[in-house]
């Protein structure tokens, strides 16, 4: 295969944005691959499936995360599903033709090593790489069963319920023979954790635009109280959950993406609440992805069985267009996906 | 023993308070006891000290906390280290004249079950019973070392850390080995932790009264982060020791003294912190000393050996005079105590 004829396109990360990410932010380069030759290993690659995810936004700000922010002037990191176009030496068992999940980024081509990517099973749906059997599925599955650890009857209170990893969470715990209560942002993501989830109550935070408010609503959908939190959201919601926990309540803290548009490196106010910690012995557990990501063999085996079986449904949004990259990722902060969000760029 | 000749004395708990607790919120009542006779297995004790604690500003809050608030029209409940006067049929090792641990509360004199108190080894210190090897030493030892777990060479950043848990926390994480930093509210405290404690830093949190100063004073007094986090205080402390937090940090939530005289029941507002916790995957954990009441017998095997040979310092405020009683409970607000405040009522 001829490298030098390949036409790359490629989102370029260029600002920091200070509310909104926008295109601005990135600029689109269409340019031949810079590389003219596999090393022996490689694999070049084209993106059918990539992904946006909330964390991306907060590699963005100005100050560390749990890395260092986002380098200005490279192709945005993301998780990708692409395809194998051509490979060089002894690559495993990867091969021409085969689909692999990998971290190529907003690019629409890529040369990776062999060992950089995971070889995906063709008999289930590839968008699942990065989402139910993916990233969002190990946080949501090792998140919820190694710290939350929810014992059948306890209240499991899902913030972001209807989100990549929420939707997840909801439905595990439902499994786990669970009283489940979803928190999501519209009528209609109700309306799916109801009929689709099977949870026991669910609410719409913007009907209950106050603490005490909300809390009410809490109260009302957990009248025994919260046994486990697992909170993608943050601010307001966690506010008024942080004063309905049981003893020994387990709080698992997977995003906070009510905050990522701006309340990151400038934290907005809200109501202490350690006390009410202090009160039930309660934890608080920060989790990311990438605690768990030498388990995916363990995850695989748990919820694939469950994903073909059709006991764990996997809501995707999917964008078709390369070039609606960046406002797709712009869309998560507005709740505009159902489950997890993807952009189709390949046939 | 003819109990009808004595005449007891009491703090009866009558009004909340709605800031500072005064003697307003008490009333002081001199009465013979109520009860004439004692049963089988019950002793008359005499109070010789008596202790405030912070815990006890808590259940005069209005709202429920680890139980409902503190009933009013009733002795003001509290740990004691008293003198058994007379017994009753089978009472075990207790016999008369030896000096027990109950929780008799504000009151001179009180008939007690056999089975609820504590017998003391008249070798130790009395007053040692309700500090360093009573109650909160069980805190400070069970917290540090089931929570906090500190490593040689961690750093443990320890609020409230000339107070009654904060003392005993500092020089046990000293013991182990750690980089220690203790927070105080007075240069003399200061001197102590050096002096004493052999503290590594400390800092005067008066004399950092923003968030940016008390983060620049963290950050040089904890250069490699923060591992272990043992709060006692809350507040503006905590808000800073938050966001220099190190990966896997176990952030130990024992108490909030700061918000205890107003921001219990209607929170103050601080800085949102969560998504540091995410970064960091980072455990709060709440602690009371009774989670860890069944464990005394290994707390005081651990920590009396280290109070005798004097590795282990006590410092203790005791004011004497049973009418003093509300006054000193609203000094540990004020910081007025170093190490255990403890009312002495007998010769």
């Amino acid at each position: 295969m001829d490298l030098a004829a390949i036409i790359n396109k490629q989102w370029i990360y260029t600002a920091r944005p200070t509310a909104e990410v926008t295109a601005n932010n990135y600029q689109l380069v269409t340019a031949p691959l810079t590389k003219q030759e596999l090393a022996p290993g490689e694999l070049l690659v084209q993106a059918h499936y990539i992904s946006v995810d909330p964390y991306m936004r907060i590699q963005q700000a100005a100050q560390d995360s749990w890395e260092a922010p986002h380098p200005l002037g490279a192709v945005q990191g993301a998780g990708v599903v692409a395809k194998v176009l051509a490979v060089k030496g002894d690559t495993g068992e990867i091969a021409v033709g085969d689909f692999v999940n990998c971290y190529t980024g907003w690019q629409m081509y890529a040369i990776c090593a062999a060992s950089a990517v995971r070889k995906l099973d063709p008999t289930l749906p590839l968008s699942t790489a990065l989402g139910v059997l993916g990233m969002p599925g190990r946080t949501a599955y090792f998140g919820l069963h190694t710290v939350g650890r929810p014992q059948v009857g306890e209240t499991v209170l899902v913030s972001g319920a209807a989100g990549a990893v929420g939707s997840i969470v909801a439905q595990l715990a439902k499994l786990q023979g669970c009283r489940v209560v979803g928190i999501v942002g519209s009528a209609a993501k109700q309306q799916l954790l109801q009929e689709e989830f099977n949870l026991d109550a669910t609410i719409n935070y913007k009907d209950h635009p106050t603490l005490a408010a909300m809390t009410l609503a809490l109260k009302t959908a957990c009248p025994q109280g919260i046994d486990v939190y697992f909170d993608n959201v943050g601010g307001p919601i966690t506010d008024a959950a942080m004063t309905w926990l049981n003893l020994r309540a387990r709080v698992i803290i997977c995003g906070q993406i009510s905050q990522y548009n701006g309340g990151l490196d400038n934290p907005e106010l809200g109501p202490r609440f350690l006390h009410h910690i202090l009160y039930k012995r309660a934890l608080i557990q920060g989790i990311l992805a990438r605690d768990f990501a030498d388990r995916m063999p363990e995850m695989l085996a748990a919820l694939a069985p469950l994903v073909r079986s059709g006991q764990l449904r996997y809501p995707e949004t999917i964008i078709t267009g390369f070039e609606n990259l960046p406002a797709t990722l712009n869309a998560l902060f507005y709740g505009n996906n159902t489950g997890k969000m993807i952009v189709k760029v390949s046939p």
